[in-house]
């Protein structure tokens, strides 16, 4: 990912870098839910994107992107596949189809953007990574969040060294309000569903995680705690150099969507909040220089992320260089929910394997089965 | 404007809108230089457009945008107007063909968003607005600062009556660095060329402006000394009912472009700020909370101004409704400049005429010659 | 004045830099209303003083201060002046009181400390300044607002080169609420009751005015406008190399006592913002970052400014060093206030004397009368 | 702790208070080190208080203190116990001296206002406790950031209700830089020694903690490392209904010293960020809006705080109610430190017992020997 497409995607300048490369690259989206919309906006806005198709098995729901968009609407994610000039496929669709829909697109030599978790199933994750070894074009997973202009912004420039050693890392992240019963009851729980998004973030900043604490609390969703679930919950992640990250979650927050990041280094600190649809501030007798509300949820918040997710694979895709966040980092996080399960319900802190894939590298290391072991340390 | 579309404009949003209305509109740009690049870039991305042409008589600049959006390019503006099929233009060519362009669009029934200015001739200009008077599909002139999302949520919420009576508007407009001597020479002065955004803003808010006083001084750039202008300018507005507003103007700013404005009321304020590319916030010895640099410019700025912009003037096309800014306000605003140029020449302050059309109302009153009178008021 | 005790003034390091001057120095106040009381707790509380006298007409507002602090109560200012073993007054007196008790003073040898204006006539004022010129010790005038650590702050850094040549100084000046209606009756009208500290204000940065424009409304309240005087002002006065100060004031103030000033130089800006209690923030549905209510008014804004005022004056006192501001300074301050009442009566731009006395320099030039004129410029 | 006193402690304020409540109360000062002097400036400057004694056994130490407040000065403690006058003793001599001073002041019916610790064992600390379970008059632990302004402000608008039920703390702590090698050594580890604050502060809002969970590392000091203490930790604590704290550590910050604190709650968040001397912030080139540097440390940070402790305690001797926090919420900090230093030792969380006296009610339960036991909860 270029600095400057992070910190302020803007389709004129994809554009221009997209120009020069001969002809669009011609996408398929498979679904087109929520996440789907967002991709199929985004697909159709880029000059250097053939969008041709939108499968859907609720047909309707394509049929409706289809007229807005033009790409051609289908109930079959085969007939996408088998397009035949395809050069990629963006993957929207429920989790249990994630993997199949993957290993059966690189299987044609497509390229694959695909939205997290890869699976719920961490057995399964780790199949389809090894499948997925030797594909020969880019296959890159959804955690959008690595592309928002400030967290993008401060991990660039941590690496270049302006706060120096990077020594603590707090992640807060808050949704606006709980999901739906059935949702919750579907979701894996608040750490393989919720956390596992702050997982990547800081193995964004610190790829190898060493230990994991995790502690859950439920403080206000009756229905939360029927399904077993923690409505709230705290992590304390150590990297392997002793490095410390907090991560405190709620699953409501009364004044939006709140997703922030501090990294604290040697030399500083840099912090990143959150956004606002403007910068208006009012003053009156009751307060100063409040501001608006917090973007409502992901889709506004992360509306630049999304933008800047699809221009890095896209660049990956016709430059050929393996793309980040790939499978690696959707089982790394994966590994790191089940060890805060785990810790939760133990009260322990668990150590992982410290041959997860780095996620800064562009290398993999070879990643034995991770040994999830129950110790003092 | 929808308040939303302005807080916010997404094209999906957009699109949603668009798609209940039927066949996308057919436009047609002329002008392919900086301006018009953004332009062009927003038609190709917006979904309810389909964007026909690219004029300029450097045909290349036009090809090259061709090559990019598909739009066809050409030589001739002509050619253009004389589509057949064509909703409407926009104009964004040098400001001396303007008038012209303006009124050969509307004499073809087709709908205008030009750039302002309308001309710097005031009687040239005054005389466009008496001809387009009768036009039978909107004619707006492109204040795009009325569509940054902060300054449009401001005004909003003052005519809601969130801070009362609003009593003093204080202004502060500062670029990032003079432009160069040969478009200073060409530019009409300070007031014409810069303030002009100041004072279309001044009657956002406060549209019957009675009374102006300008000082000018050369505090940095010989050669706009030598070119007979400011590069700093201050300019105090009285409005109808005595309220009062300060506009700052400078032709340099060091910390990047500066466009910033307080609405104070009875009840309470309401700012507005410069944006910033992130959130990011850095932490060091040398200081505390230190934030990105400004947006260097008003394409970076005003990049979601120029969405709104186009979004609302569309959305005029659609319903037939009167189109605000007009080629009224582009008059008003020159009058004001006008003024100002006198009163810096004069030390006096300026009384102009109280019949000035209103700019939020979208009705238009009978607009008498102004009448330049200096007294002591 | 030291900038660690004006950022941060505290009576620990007061007291040490006192200790190391021998004996307290014996001090009287004279005047025990609302700025009294205030000097009076700053007097005992100040290690380096020795806080002998209250004098107060209304003795029993003395007697109130005495059985607080312990210094004497007496109706008589002369029985102050005739201590004998004094080394200064502080003058909270009513205003037309002031020439009289700083000429006594002055005559017995004693430092003077006294609160502005010197009068609010003119010419008198200008009689003070010649009559205390020769004065054996320190004379200075209660402009706190030099004194408040952020606007010191800010003076320094310009002064020390940091945002290069100052060019455009913008100072917003509102009080929370009008003074009573007799309060306004006499006061002299906002430009020489209010607006005074403003000039002070642009001259602590710029002290050679040479050019006032003043416009005046009538926006809120029927009673300033019954006594001819206006509720709210601009000012914008031209300093001797065409910088430009912008003045914002208004008698009324929803969110509280706004106080603020930005300095705009040619490599940056440097600002100062209002002061509040606490930095807490609260984050609700109804907005974001809203922080408390600005402190009230002046006792609470200014309460470090006039610890740091008093700091000085004792500082000047033992040094013998000549104090700033002086009376030069509350007679310049004056005639910026007499020719705004000229140009917001007439519209008209007024020249004034070139020769104003420098502020920020320790010695002071020839002061011919100040020529008021009316000018085109 | 009145709420207009903590948020703005003015001497004047004071004064008004202690005015109306007879003579002053005659204290003495034990103790005369770097935190000594800080009591003995707001001893000295406040006029509710006779500053009788100073006393330490480096006399020369209180003779400085002397020379400047005017304070006996003695090498004896006994000497001011003995008094026979004396209302109270503000304690700051070293911590092993703590208890016995206590002791010996309560045996003398003497107010006591001791630094903390109470004691680095936690059984005499223990034992202190119910020693002085009968005292006459108020034994207060000087705890002093709970009358931080903002963190007071905090906990009386969470008391309030306005954020309905407080769900999550997170607390951020970090000095400015290690303490030297030889005070590191004696201090009993960073989480007796510096996150005993944090703990202080967590049960400040949640007073019941039941589990706690710790995890330090050694980042940046080799001496600490040597000294077998941490430079960096992290903490979760749970309180007894689920509420979830986390406390950040770093013996380090290049920013300056970083104390920070939000509560979240049901509907809605409180923050309270670090205090600068000024509001002054810069924009040039580098960044826009950056601020001065933070405080530097906590004599700075802290001065109100210590003000407005004086006067808590002032006050609670004179209306002889129980001071908060007393030695039940110093015991109470330490068993959380014990438990602290036993996870992060063993990688377990720590149940502590539920029956920790409350900090908010003025009122006592029994305390139970605490029951430090091990297990997966």
């Amino acid at each position: 990912m270029s600095s400057s497409s992070a910190a302020r995607p803007r389709w004129a300048d994809v554009a221009s870098d997209a120009s020069g490369s001969g002809r669009p690259l011609r996408l398929g989206l498979i679904g087109s839910g929520r996440i789907g919309a967002v991709h199929a906006a985004n697909l159709a806005a880029h000059p250097g994107v053939d969008f041709a198709w939108i499968a859907d098995p609720f047909v309707e729901e394509a049929r409706r992107l289809e007229a807005r968009y033009g790409a051609a609407a289908t109930d079959s994610a085969e007939r996408v596949l088998e397009d035949g000039r395809l050069d990629g496929v963006v993957i929207c669709s429920p989790t249990p189809t994630h993997v199949d829909l993957i290993l059966a697109a690189v299987q044609r030599d497509l390229a694959v953007l695909c939205e997290k978790p890869v699976d719920l199933d961490l057995a399964r994750a780790r199949t389809c990574r090894t499948a997925v070894a030797g594909a020969s074009r880019p296959v890159m997973v959804g955690f959008n969040r690595r592309f928002d202009p400030s967290f993008a912004s401060i991990r660039q420039r941590v690496a270049a060294g302006e706060i120096g050693r990077l020594e603590q890392l707090t992640i807060i992240s808050r949704d606006p309000a709980p999901a739906p019963e059935a949702y919750i009851r579907s979701s894996g729980g608040i750490f393989r569903d919720m956390t596992i998004h702050d997982f990547d973030m800081a193995r964004f900043f610190l790829p190898d995680i060493v230990q994991v604490t995790a502690r859950g609390s439920n403080l206000f969703s009756d229905y939360i705690q029927a399904a077993g679930d923690y409505d709230s919950a705290v992590v304390v992640l150590t990297a392997a150099d002793g490095e410390q990250v907090t991560i405190t979650n709620s699953r409501h927050s009364a004044y939006g969507y709140d997703q922030r990041l501090e990294a604290f280094g040697a030399e500083g600190m840099l912090s990143a909040g959150n956004s606002r649809p403007t910068t208006v501030r009012s003053y009156t007798s009751a307060g100063t220089a409040q501001a608006d509300a917090y973007e409502p949820f992901f889709l506004e918040r992360y509306a630049a992320a999304y933008r800047a997710e699809l221009d890095h694979f896209l660049q990956r895709v016709r430059d050929g260089a393996w793309a980040s966040p790939g499978i690696d980092d959707g089982v790394a996080a994966l590994e790191l929910a089940e060890a805060a399960v785990e810790s939760a319900d133990t009260g322990r802190t668990i150590a992982v394997g410290s041959a997860l894939i780095h996620a800064g590298g562009e290398t993999a290391r070879e990643q034995p089965n991770r040994e999830v072991s129950s110790s003092g340390i």
